[in-house]
């Protein structure tokens, strides 16, 4: 099967994988062993520069990378973190909210799943309710639901759970290195995220960021042997080595990464980034007609989920097929009650993408023979 | 923090992260989008090729890759195919067979270590013996054990599972793509091996290797969802995608790694370059004194494990770090009965690099004072 590659990238609006600077793509030019002490100092650099994104100190909290997507992480959380016999609270508005009850599930931990309509933030009330209604060890939320690109209050929700008494697990996929978190102040014992999401390095692990009295306290909890966050840790305190091979060159990827969120000024500076991008969007969808799914004050600058237009020649895979012809690769939706497509504004993309995907889109639509009310 | 990069990479003669090609690693300078067209046919091109690896057709065999270390494509392999209170036989001699029984405790899976001696190949007869004893669903045996180097007998432990009317799993990680095995011939239900072993491509996920008909078979046995093999699969088949994100920049770097194999003439002539790295390193090690822990007809072309010299200056630590500076990377030993460190040969390395190592091993040698009985 012959594959000519194109002669360049095409800029990827989704929620991941994400378009990664030519330099985090040519750190990865390197075969570096995984004992090597050079790839050692890489790692404790790493581990280093997350805790500092979280605003914490080493010693309170502990970052752990682990091998997988995103998604082994989030398992590898539920299944060190719960107790035997232990129960979880799931606080959720989307397919992601959703997921983490499906790996409950297959984790025979027995769960509640609090799930509310996906264009509403969750009812802090209702949370209160539940939690007053029995005990729960673990109460978890998502941050950024990529299901809709909905912003959730995660300081409010880890009041509630310090309140109650149970562990707080925020899973701040598409949010951490976008979005300034403060993992003390916002009481989080548990956050995870990906290596590419808003940090842009590229796939191929994931990482928790825990509080490290909270992590201590999973010995003898965990379900996996490959997923046991604490043992994880505990290999990577002794000797600054993975348990199991890591993904060397993802890993050398991830700190130019790093390197380069802090030359664009941290969190606070790439948000503002992702909010040109995501202004510049909006403000041109909807002069092309398009409305957003959600109600713009509960919208973030990751992801924004756009409602199909009311157009008889309209068709999803068509729109989808004629821009990926021209080089641009969105998303299809994921909101169970409507239909939608998603288009990202995160990674290495800046106004100028933008511009010149609206530009794509007004072409595709006068080919389609879509007209939109404006 | 500040790293200044070597000049070069040092050569790896290690059991991985290992060695790869420019080419290898020049294929991940690219994002691909992982609902790309282009990124699901390069998938559906790995998966292709690494049955034709296995000398198997598509239907009665399937590739499942899997995130992670090799470890992680271990794990699912117990945590899906042993049904519910199924019982597993593992037959070990070395570490990563005694890996296996960790992971089986930490999934409540029952299991029986028959765990020998490190020296020796696994006793036809013990095994027999134990199949007679009781039933088991699972046998698992490890093909190259690491630890040491030793080639396992898995036809003839394959015909045993066979009799007993067990499901048989062989870790090939260390082997395949450079020691030819027919999955069907040697009556395997399930092999897994990793991106970053023999194939030469860089480290960030596994595969599976699995009958058809086996993996049918495990149908709500799974105790993971990041690490369900049949739901990997399914996801696969549907619409070609993975069901969580892909490590899309590995998986473009082995897919290049496999046309690379290809091109070398298949794991036949791969293996007769290992064979021929693995002679020139033995050859040159004997003659400077150097004995090895196996008796040579035990001994694969994979890794090499050999005893520590017997002399007051002899120090394993100085002897890597002296190395090490020099630019080259082995490996500690891992052999439970005697002090042993590991040289490997496999990865893209040639007899000019074992000679140059060599070298700096007299080098060393020499400066540290260590005289060695030749």
């Amino acid at each position: 099967m012959a594959m000519i590659p194109p002669a360049k990238d095409k800029p990827l609006y989704t929620p991941g994988p994400l378009t990664t600077s030519r330099t985090v793509k040519q750190a990865m030019q390197c075969d570096l062993g995984s004992r090597d002490f050079a790839f050692i100092n890489t790692v404790a650099d790493i581990r280093n520069r997350l805790l500092a994104l979280g605003q914490a100190a080493k010693g309170d909290y502990e970052a752990v990378p682990m091998q997988g997507s995103g998604t082994f992480a989030i398992e590898s959380v539920f299944s060190t973190a719960t107790p035997p016999e232990g129960r979880v609270l799931l606080v959720s508005n989307g397919a992601y909210g959703r997921r983490m009850a499906r790996i409950c599930s297959v984790l025979r931990i027995e769960h509640t799943l609090l799930d509310g309509p996906e264009h509403q933030a969750p009812d802090p009330e209702a949370v209160e309710r539940t939690l007053a209604e029995r005990s729960y060890d673990l109460l978890a939320v998502v941050h950024c639901e990529t299901t809709t690109g909905i912003i959730n209050p995660i300081q409010k929700i880890g009041m509630l759970a310090k309140k109650a008494g149970a562990r707080y697990f925020v899973d701040a996929m598409s949010s951490f290195g976008a979005m300034p978190i403060n993992l003390a102040a916002a009481n989080i014992d548990f956050l995870v995220s990906s290596a590419n999401k808003c940090i842009e390095g590229v796939p191929g692990f994931g990482f928790v960021l825990a509080r490290r009295e909270a992590l201590e306290a999973t010995e003898g909890w965990a379900r996996s042997l490959s997923l046991d966050l604490l043992d994880q840790w505990r290999g990577l305190e002794k000797d600054g080595q993975f348990r199991f091979t890591p993904p060397t060159h993802v890993l050398l990827a991830f700190r130019q990464a790093l390197l380069e969120l802090e030359a664009e000024g941290g969190p606070g500076a790439r948000g503002e980034r992702y909010y040109r991008n995501y202004k510049a969007l909006v403000d041109g969808m909807r002069a092309l007609g398009f409305r957003e799914y959600l109600p713009r004050d509960l919208q973030g600058y990751i992801i924004t989920s756009f409602v199909y237009p009311d157009d008889p020649k309209w068709s999803f895979d068509a729109f989808y097929k004629r821009l990926n012809e021209r080089g641009y690769v969105i998303y299809p939706g994921k909101v169970s009650d409507a239909d939608c497509f998603r288009i990202g504004h995160i990674g290495r993309l800046f106004d100028a993408d933008m511009h010149a995907l609206l530009a794509a889109i007004r072409e595709v639509l006068d080919e389609m023979g879509v007209a939109l009310k404006g």
